[in-house]
């Protein structure tokens, strides 16, 4: 970390040769940590967020938690070949200063705070943070780009119409964002849901706006792969905005979060989904509610960072190194293994 | 919680809009408390024990913690639809007062509990505690039912001749309830099992008795649907008892337990199980073996929570709401993914 | 638990000896839960709140946490010979329904709970829940009493005049009940300040109210008993209020907070301090800030069940058991350590 | 560890410069494991057990936690310049086999397993396990030396009549050895009674046999060595066991237990009674109610193996080593300070 | 424990019958600490190491912890009916004393160490420890054996040249070892990498020496039941070593370690390949990577335990048990659940 | 963070109104991070080490912890009036980049990087990290200063001569730094000692040399205050070296590490220590040996980041705002207690 820049450059992640992964300040991936977006193609970016949750609060340790664990992340992508940080200049953008004890008001500096990022043309990964803090994220991207194609992974709908009382929190957040026409409806896809809810329609209100519902029970037992074939084609060309809540994941793939649900979704699904969406014109991207207090070693965060990463991976521009020729390969293993 | 009432009613879990779900008394799933089983229909009811346990103890904590976590098991079944409140009267029993220092006395105070709830011709609900609470149970059901059909979701057969000399533990209750004839042998069935052993005929003695059983070996990499099929056809119109251990799961997705083997069931193959089983006449049924304090985060007894509520929803009578026309959808997603 | 009642009585905790300490429901020390006040001469309440506060939550566990411990606690008090359920009538009053996303909302509830608790002369002793929550009680028990007499034990005086520019927070709490007329100011002490602040005025500013300010350095090395007695004098005949917050411990005796200081008070202080409380006219009283999630073991929310056991010991009307005449003791041990 | 032996020698621990201090098998202080007591002056047993508890259980694993922490205890004792091994031959004599599901044959298995030992002339260290298992070892002691003077460390006096209607277990244990004669009554000293309980005659029962009892109360604030000078002169000359509840530690200082109450010892304390028994004819002593999953840090142990080893330091018969003339230090300190 | 012996038997661990899992001394699964390798057929033995580790340490207390949690392994494998105790002289080798200082010395002593036991011809079930440890090990086996056909289960290839500039590590070892021509390059299989790494290379530079790379891609949702027979063939005949690294598993399966990477191998997978090597001439066998502080509830422990018992079912001479005939079963349960 | 500097400015830590607490990169006290130490008077520095431990490894993330509680450290000193950032310029220096595998080579570049800090005229405050690291910081401090008076606090003397056959390690270093010249000793003085050791004369070498040793025992019951004077007395004028073990605290009040003893200090005698070397001329100091896998509750290191912060209050230079005239208060309680 520590030095800044002011022209565009590819910056790297600090090397664990130059220092053990478990020395030095702790920005995400160990990238320089760089508040102006102008400077950057994509940032990563905290959102120091808990009290939108209805439940087990703790997710405003989620950004500092997923940085502390990142440390562990590599710049090269073993699987798909990507190499985010060939191509595009990435940083740590830092954190939102959340207001602690006022939702509206944190509501409100979270979306200034995304204006800023997304007038700069700067694609933002966000690190959560409850799930609140993507209604305002989603507003100002509708403002930059107009009503966005939204592929929503998650256990909940969070479409519930009043928490308490209130219009806004962690389980009402995509209620107000259809209403508010941030979304192009026909272009919403939700994986993942399942578990308990208060009414019949929980589900059904959502496939009533044109929404692709995907409860978890579809994915049981089987790849994603083809799902994410059919949202590729209902998505190319449109503005897509990813929102990826941890506990769309069975408990036993993220136990660090507030509002588990058996029957979810493997980490396997989880990297066919976002590695699914390469191709797709992704402005912008988000992982929520990691909860470090229900994360006793750390993995929830570790795993976190590891999506984070996938994320950038599929950005638009990623550059990807070539394969060498399999005859350089000395192996025969049968094809299919390798 | 709070309310007493003398009639039946349809109780509902206090919502989570009236009081947040941190607070309030934990009853399970806020219900009311009502130790009379002769309001409900079905009770909710925990056997505090863990001074049958062979190695790690603490399941007597097994109930308090399981109500502590219901508290976000909301009413309605998203994927089956069922609506247990609707049409059933649910409470909270409260607990067995089990003695802590002999475990022959608190075995007495379980089966004079359990006889109580099932002359009321109220369907107990049990939460454990070790699992030698289940041998009372049974003796209880098989005075009411007569000798019952029993499906046994388990790491381990239970089924040894004596443990450390003792003909009553965690280890051997099955053993005692076969020989005191409290199943129908021929409607038993034993899945999950695995492991280690001390014998070779360890499962083939359940053999030998007419039981079903089901290593983990045979549900690894399958749905089990078509296991459930059979067992319905097998035990369809016999009185039905379900004993779920939460270690017939693998340690993934239930580590707060005291004896985890490698190699078990995943969450979604019990919810496979548990939804199997809808349209048998169940009589009662029990989830037994959560230990909190290897249950850091809390989420072991929030699935056995949510496990519970999954059996309730198929108890017999139980309501299922309609769902909507497609036609009233917009969505135009692929059948086999909605 | 769960007998409710309408004529006043002694109630009692519910018997380690009828159902074990690690079963039942946990209401506070096993008390009837009893919502209405009006029934009551005092009554334990939970107040689950953790908007509030300014760096750690989970405090909105505090009151679950405090129950689930105070199973252990017994009903009658060794060292004072207290015995308070001989004369008062003492249940749970359960919690308040604090708004989880307004903090302004929960605070407004909170003051109408404890006005209806007030104005039925039942005097509470609040279980938080993050320290926010004393302005509001302190502004019901004003309506009540008028200013009221404030011992105010804590690691930090929450005098600040804005925190994050909003007016209410857990550290500027005092600052408004100050400027609101809330406290007789010349009775006014705050024992156990410390630490690192923002101002040089932090403290300062108190004793220009004429408050006392006892920092955490002169309680060094010493019994609190002496201070007590001034205290007792100062205090006599007042309305008194006493907010203990659990950081004013040192961290190694109440370690299970968000806020930690070191070189704070003992556990035998705080027994020192409530204990000398005796003869005061306490019209109200609180512990806060127990935050569970940091409290591993369950020991710091069993020791604030044993402190507000204490309180409860203090308060006016409470009966004391009379000691047995030395002379029927065999015991020749010398008089300095019976 | 490993090699066994026949004839007496000084046994050493296994020392961290042959083996790191996290390698090897963890014996007691890595002493060697003989199970046969005719070969020793003194040996560490552990008494693996918890069904005598009445709240928290988990103390079965106390001795394992106390053998693995006990790697850190090194083989002299620099303040005392006590050093055991120079002249009595101690080793871990291994556990006691406690049946786990009947507490009646578990005690009667201790009883006879201490039999041996105390008939063997060898003087057992017991590592335990709930408070219960010091009945049995009592009934042994006083088979072999008639009714023992008694030195009770514990927050609680363990006088109850009955538990649970039991006459059995870690409340009432001393009650039992009181009736069975197995104390020289006017040779028992409790020290650090405190917290809630039943009855007004709790602690007076106790001083009606004639018993010194020293609460709590009594020890705050000041050094306990007066007060150990008191009690070598009343117990000169009598073979005295002593019995170290660690709940008789303010939490702060062994928050690894069960039962925790506030205001109780510090483990300088504690270090002064065990070292202030120097010079009495100790003939066995114990450390009991470790839990260690009340203990994440694995401290609790720790601390319990060191006061083990201070146990064993005041044995009789043990060599302390001499001091060098101060001339031939270089250092000026003031004497106070060396 | 305790026995030692000159002459070859087939110990048993320690009955569950004879002393409670909870006590005794915790040899890896309750089997004869012995530590000469010439009585043995095979050996379990620990190598308590991490100063390897190139980010989070702590799998120096591995081993212990492992030992620990293998109380709860019986003798017998319900699944494939090994009864390796039968056929085998297996005992507990205890640790190696690793310098913890020096690296270098460490690894010196360890290949001395497993010198004499390969010499022996002892066959050693490792437990680690970070991964450095199978390089000396490799160096063991090479100068008995020869090059070794090697299986390696792992999230990482291990194949970096340097890491922070040194040559031996826990990521560089088994470049080391190609250099060194530890290996038979045709007989090399690699399972389970994936994740993010430094350089496009990472996986090709191993395809090129020869060796099969089976990335965890390629074992999603799949049995490697098939992989495991291509295997068998190709390794027939040769002597093979095992190296298990805990992290291969997915996360959810193996939480206890330090460097997770999502998207392993479950463990039914873990299980498949492990019993698919039976019937290869496994020389030796490790698994490592066990970091006790990151794994709270013991459960990654015990499941190493286990999977080195499985291993030690598959060694060369295993006993297998026979299944009775199928007709003395009663059960009429369709053959593909049996 | 983020902005660099090239001139020296007063740097004031990131307030807790302009960003939450939780949020931000947190680096020490939430100051600018600045490697230049020609920037500084004085600096914050990690220094991540664990490979110089001899049991409970870990500390490497001793650090990283420090640094995550620290944001809890506000600028000004409540009890002493200091106010460091007024005067002095201060930042966090970022760690040094130990190598992970190798003792030797890691102190060697330890001592590389305090020379340049020492050279710089820079007053290094390090955060550890296993105690080893003193040697080399030692090394640079004589090299710029001369043989330095040396206050150690701490369990234990570190004075063995080897350990494991190795000259350098956690428990040898200040043997050699002895023996290479590093001290004045007629001006070192170790507090705390105590526990269990090895030699009679492990207390006496240190008394030979002429140190002052001040043993635990020495302090118990008592202030410190006493003490400090005499330090201060004979350290006046002297180049001093402060290295405080979080060890030497008694496990009650610094859990969170790896060597715990019990009879320490207290957090009291821990501030009255630190308090008490105002006025000396501190050329360095340092906090060793915290150990965040072993601090559930981030307490241990939340405590050192504020004994970090008070040794930057006594560092030549501070300056202490002025306290207002007694007369413009209005509190009338006992002076003794203001």
């Amino acid at each position: 970390m520590g030095e800044t820049t002011t022209t565009k450059q590819h910056h790297q992640p600090l090397s664990g040769n130059d220092m053990p992964r478990f020395g030095g300040i702790t920005t995400m991936m160990r990238l320089p940590l760089i508040p102006d977006p102008s400077e950057l193609d994509a940032g990563f970016i905290g959102v120091p967020l808990d009290i939108g949750t209805s439940n087990r609060s703790g997710t405003r340790f989620g950004p500092r938690q997923i940085r502390n664990e990142s440390v562990m992340v590599r710049p090269y992508n073993l699987a798909t070949r990507a190499a985010p940080f060939d191509s595009l200049t990435v940083a740590d953008l830092g954190d939102v200063a959340t207001n602690p004890y006022s939702l509206e008001r944190a509501v409100d500096s979270i979306e200034a705070h995304f204006d800023r990022i997304a007038q700069a043309d700067c694609r933002p990964v966000a690190m959560g943070g409850d799930h609140t803090l993507t209604l305002p994220i989603l507003r100002a991207m509708a403002k930059r780009y107009g009503p966005v194609a939204f592929v929503h992974v998650d256990a909940h709908a969070d479409m519930n119409d009043l928490m308490f009382g209130e219009r806004i929190s962690h389980g009402s957040q995509f209620r107000r964002a259809t209403e508010e026409g941030l979304f192009d409806n026909r272009s919403v896809v939700q994986i993942g849901l399942r578990g308990s809810g208060y009414h019949a329609d929980d589900l059904d209100w959502a496939r009533k706006q044109g929404f692709w519902v995907v409860p978890a029970e579809r994915c049981w037992h089987r790849s994603l792969e083809p799902l994410m074939e059919e949202i590729r084609k209902r998505l190319a060309g449109k503005p897509v905005y990813l929102s990826f809540d941890i506990d769309s994941l069975d408990p036993a793939f993220g136990p660090g979060t507030g509002a588990v649900e058996p029957g979810g979704l493997s980490l396997i699904q989880a990297l066919e989904i976002i590695r699914g969406l390469r191709g797709l014109d992704i402005v912008g991207c988000d992982l929520v509610e990691v909860a470090p207090m229900y994360d006793t070693s750390g993995n929830t965060a570790l795993i976190a960072a590891n999506l984070l990463f996938e994320m950038l991976c599929v950005l638009p521009g990623v550059a990807y190194r070539e394969a060498p020729a399999p005859s350089t390969f000395r192996s025969d293993l049968p094809e299919e293994w390798t």
